[in-house]
């Protein structure tokens, strides 16, 4: 499937972290790759929690080669109780893109949502249900961690090309080429 | 000098992340290994200035073998322009730690100052005096961030022991021998 791209999404998460790939092919089609929750246990010292998730998503970055990689965007000023582990591991998902020489990008749930249900303040259920319609899956992702993650990779794919404007820069020669042949078919 | 704890001490940030190596022995008597900062390119992606602080931690740890790693704690309500940043490089220090098998531990601003110039809302000059008076340097070390550095590696160090509390769980058994001689030695 060279002319797909595959993205990975990370929804960053301490105690749940939600990865999923999918391959997205010109026509704006997608499926599946892997959907899965890379969870770190609540008892362990916060430092080998982190290192629990950074294997966990380093192994879905081995395993299943990406050739980039989406990663929610994480606001200080919400749900402050847990934001900085969220935050935390965010910035490995990120630096672990960075190791493995993939381009990454954060888009925020708002516009994740608009990106796969045409409305910025969609629920969680119509976000997942969308997502079943589009990877053709016979139930709902779950949990809801790994569904975000899939919406997230959609959304990335989706929002390049000529209007996404931002990221384009960072693009490898194929992504580049599939960006161009995406533009040319939109016209 | 197998008495000494090696602590690794990091002020994270993502344009400057400061790293001080500290021994410190049982007498609370402190010497320098390593002090630096390690820098990313503001031009840099997200991605690859991340992974450019790990690979400069990364580094530190396997070139002085510190015992222990000491991270300073941020706080989501601060200084919001930077605090993602600075919570992404924290959680990058703390899961090196936890990949190398280190324990590691957090403190505030507030905790470093107390415990290196008696009281809380010591200045940064304050410290940095009583930083290169304790190391016996010739000078401040510059630049503030890797002062802070220093400063949080001599803090996690007389933290410890009985009074200290918090972390005394996740000692290895070199460093439970240390602090129990330690207990031994201010009866």
């Amino acid at each position: 499937m060279a002319s797909a791209l595959r993205v990975l999404g990370i929804d960053p998460g301490l105690t749940r972290c939600g990865v999923g790939v999918v391959d997205v092919r010109r026509d704006r089609s997608a499926s599946l790759v892997h959907v899965g929750v890379v969870r770190s246990g609540v008892d362990l010292p916060i430092e080998q929690r982190l290192a629990v998730i950074a294997a966990g998503i380093r192994d879905v970055i081995s395993t299943h080669a990406p050739d980039v990689v989406a990663v929610e965007r994480v606001f200080a000023q919400h749900n402050r109780s847990t934001v900085m582990g969220t935050a935390q591991a965010s910035g490995i998902a990120l630096m672990l893109a960075g190791e493995h020489g993939l381009p990454a990008a954060t888009h925020t749930p708002s516009e994740v949502k608009a990106a796969i249900t045409g409305y910025g303040s969609a629920d969680k259920l119509q976000v997942q249900t969308m997502v079943a319609r589009v990877l053709r899956l016979d139930a709902l992702p779950q949990p809801a961690d790994a569904a975000d993650a899939l919406a997230l990779a959609l959304c990335h794919a989706w929002r390049r090309g000529p209007s996404a404007g931002a990221g384009s820069e960072a693009l490898t020669p194929a992504q580049r080429a599939w960006a161009d042949a995406e533009r040319v078919a939109r016209r």
